[in-house]
């Protein structure tokens, strides 16, 4: 299989290039694509190693499956030409979630929606796959109505210069020296961020709007609503989700305790934190409870951002794709 | 007015001390009570140098108030001297809050609820005062009915031990070596623990069902219902919570926010965070917008956890006394 992966050098490109060995796609070309000043760079890959080349509109042929790593705006610009390459464009970006051609998937949840692709098969954003993760086989016992998320997000979100910079900032800090945020809006380093992406009209970020938008595509239910807070907070790579949610006939804690301990790509455990999914695929669920005020359920979930939230289910769809 | 601290080396302790001084209270004797360990222990207040002594049955004579900042079990254990004494106890524990014959009180709130006392008048759990400080404008528009809330509890929330370990932890981290959690059961620099407390049988922490039953009280509406969820993280010392609440009648989002915007101790800002909370006695209050699925609003809130927490709180009650 031809692969290439767009957006190589950053922090989910190059966790793709370990997932592609971890779950053993049978790669026989690997190409790394990046900007002009990342070409050059050397990786190693399965013993061989691999110069980075500037991703042009060309770079695309002969490519069976190209895995986007990239923002918004590059996977806009570069996906006619992956198409016209022939080859499947696997998006981390945002920016073909909500098309109505593209699929939109985690492969647990909803991995036959591969078949109906045209080219583009678009991973969702990570708070979203981790939230689903922990609720899907739930969902399957009744359809889930309603979802309350309280996000707490790390900072690998914003990729390797957020963990860089929250690096920075504590060593600053203990130095005694002044911050100056530069990726993140404000100090990061013992602080929460109420606000990742920008506010719309409606008081919500279009982060949190993510969760309800891509939840209904996903969970193939138009009607579900999620109301969303998303927080950042000082953590290195695992997003955590406090979340209460409502299903439309009700279950015993027991149904809902057993179907999510029976959830492929889930473990329940008494406490998740980011300190135990960190740099592994599984998500963990704990603090299952009812919750009186939702009339349903709540929970707290774990996974890690870089890993199950982008680039373990984008190598993943690859495996559901053939 | 001659005051005792209780518990006066501690981070709660020390706080009270300088709020004594900020909020102008006549002080005319103090003192300055702990354990045995800490007793010789030195202290300036107004320029005049205090030792600490040993807290004993017979300490509290002659004192008009002892502001507690111990734990539980201490506070159990010296209320009925500290009352026999003929003193105000005014405790930051949790171990009368529930007493039908001890006020529960957030001056702003229910400051008039002081007048019942009959010797002791107890001090709300931190993350409830900051919850409830950010929404009692509302409730008093419409009776709040419902609340969903997510707390980002500072590791103040442990005492100074909990700032230490996790300025102990930081530092470790960074010279590579390994990590021995003893405030918290789990390390917590880069983490989230979702545990504070001891799991109750309906699955949530006593810290979580403090938020209802002392919300029950404080704001004199037995039925109101919280469902709360309770997370440690790596922040110093000020609290966050996401908050989800719907009232008895619609409110219209121009109305929630006037409300809060009017509300004495608190700020509204547009990003209420714990840089921006810490050291300082006003809540902040920001993201208020309307909750499709709560049938409500949403808003995110910030205090600090050992002034209007703990310390401020508690001198705010001397004045309401007098």
């Amino acid at each position: 299989m031809k692969i290439a992966i767009l957006g190589a050098t950053g922090a989910v490109g190059q966790q793709m290039m370990k997932c592609l060995i971890e779950q053993e796609i049978p790669v026989t070309t690997l190409k790394l694509l990046a900007s002009a000043k990342s070409a050059g760079k050397k990786y190693s890959f399965q013993g061989t190693e691999i110069y980075v080349e500037e991703a042009k509109e060309d770079s695309f042929e002969g490519m069976d499956i190209v895995l986007g790593a990239v923002e918004s705006d590059m996977s806009k610009k570069f996906a006619p030409f992956i198409q016209k390459a022939g080859a499947v464009f696997i998006d981390n970006s945002s920016a073909f979630r909500l098309d109505e051609k593209v699929p939109l998937v985690v492969p647990e949840i909803n991995g036959e929606d591969v078949k109906y692709h045209h080219g583009i098969i678009a991973n969702p954003n990570c708070s979203t796959i981790i939230a689903l993760m922990s609720i899907y086989a739930v969902d399957k016992l009744s359809k889930i109505t309603d979802m309350i998320a309280s996000t707490y997000q790390a900072v690998s979100g914003a990729g390797n210069n957020g963990i860089y910079e929250l690096e920075e900032q504590i060593q600053t800090l203990l130095e005694e020296k002044p911050i100056t945020p530069k990726v993140f809006s404000h100090q990061i380093a013992y602080n929460c961020i109420p606000k990742i992406g920008n506010t719309l009209e409606n008081g919500f970020t279009t982060e949190e709007m993510k969760m309800q938008d891509e939840g209904r595509k996903i969970l193939h239910n138009p009607n579900l609503k999620i109301s969303c807070t998303c927080i950042r907070v000082p953590v290195m790579r695992s997003h955590s989700i406090s979340l209460s949610f409502r299903t439309e006939k009700k279950l015993s804690i027991e149904e809902v305790i057993n179907a999510i301990q029976n959830s492929k790509g889930v473990r329940l455990v008494e406490l998740p934190m980011p300190l135990t999914t960190g740099d592994q695929d599984i998500v963990e669920v704990g603090r299952i409870r009812q919750d009186e005020v939702m009339d349903g359920y709540a929970l707290w979930c774990c996974g890690d951002q870089i890993r199950k939230g982008a680039a373990t289910n984008a190598v993943q769809i690859i495996k559901y794709l053939f």
